[in-house]
């Protein structure tokens, strides 16, 4: 990205970030497990199991700075489980492509939010978190798109399934998005946040157009 | 333990140890993301990714010795998952207690079979391979005993219902294994195997009496 709007005014207290990012890796682990049940191919079902790999290697990392700051998971993790649960509720009952669409666009898209709201952290903790989230991140979707080309490019129907799954999963996972950048203590009003949620938004343009669906 | 039967007699060809082995991983996986969606509380949620983490760890140390051979994962795993699949509809839906006990019980079986079956191995693969397989296996134990413990003895109708799902759990993993160890060239007879048998139940009847369950 050329310009990144700054989001690191935004960033909440270490506490806060680390229990909400845990928690949510968490729940993108609940989904592919979900998904790897009902998948189409013992092939789709490897590659789930990759991405729920890299998922839990994120969760694992950021457990691991939990731990160093003497923390307790489920304690810091608990006061987000409402508005998480409450997404996976309204976008985790897609069959196989539709839950690993979501794994591109909103698992990426949430990633992103939270590695560059990761930028305000205090020094020694922001490499160590940095690092966790962005573990095998581009490979995993390099494989979600390889997957998916093939799937939409044999049936015109599932591309147009997928674009317009696509549209709800951006809505939804752009108020997780906001509920992450709002819990910062600095007021996080709508003029502020305008620009940063316009690059989302296109970045989540771009990765529907890799797949060749209009977002 | 201190007599091990030998299993490395009826150690399969690797492609065959590694196809079989890796699935069950990965099906573990999934009954493991269904138990963490239906977990009582967000520490038994956390518990459960952490038993993730570990049971996608052996899955991907599996998929990498796939790979140093030059082999296709989906390949390998095919002729395995009518088996395992039918093994998991048949244990895979209940409770977060019964998952919990099923990981415990179960994996703990099969992961003690295959460790032993990995022993008759080629020497390069051998050494990776067993690493791979005992990837936190004795803290992952720990873990789910301190908690199944603690709801146990809070509550005594929980205490027999597990131990019944225990039984049941059994009988079904050991189909299983002697699936596993019978996948070899060598004629698995059962009068040679009875030994093996016997000290495999003898480990889940311990199992169940360090939770205070009746085997």
């Amino acid at each position: 990205m050329v310009s990144r709007v700054e989001l690191s005014d935004f960033t909440p207290a270490l506490d806060v970030f680390l229990g909400q990012s845990a928690y949510l890796q968490l729940a993108l682990f609940e989904s592919l497990g979900r998904a790897a049940a009902i998948a189409p191919s013992t092939r789709a079902k490897a590659l789930t199991g990759v991405v729920a790999t890299s998922t839990l290697e994120r969760h694992r990392g950021l457990l691991a700075e939990i731990e160093r700051q003497s923390g307790d998971a489920a304690d810091l993790m608990q006061p987000h489980t409402g508005l998480i649960d409450d997404f996976q509720r309204r976008t985790g009952n897609g069959d196989w492509y539709e839950s690993m669409l979501a794994s591109y666009v909103a698992a990426g898209l949430l990633n992103d939010v939270f590695s560059r709201l990761a930028s305000g952290l205090p020094g020694d903790s922001r490499e160590r978190v940095v690092a966790a989230l962005e573990t095998d991140a581009t490979s995993d979707e390099t494989s979600i798109v390889a997957e998916l080309s093939l799937a939409i490019s044999a049936d015109p129907q599932l591309a147009s399934r997928l674009a317009l799954w696509g549209r709800r999963l951006v809505g939804d996972t752009l108020l997780v998005a906001r509920a992450a950048i709002s819990a910062s203590h600095e007021s996080a009003d709508d003029e502020r946040l305008e620009p940063v949620f316009t690059e989302l938004i296109a970045a989540h343009t771009r990765r529907m157009d890799t797949l060749g669906l209009t977002a």
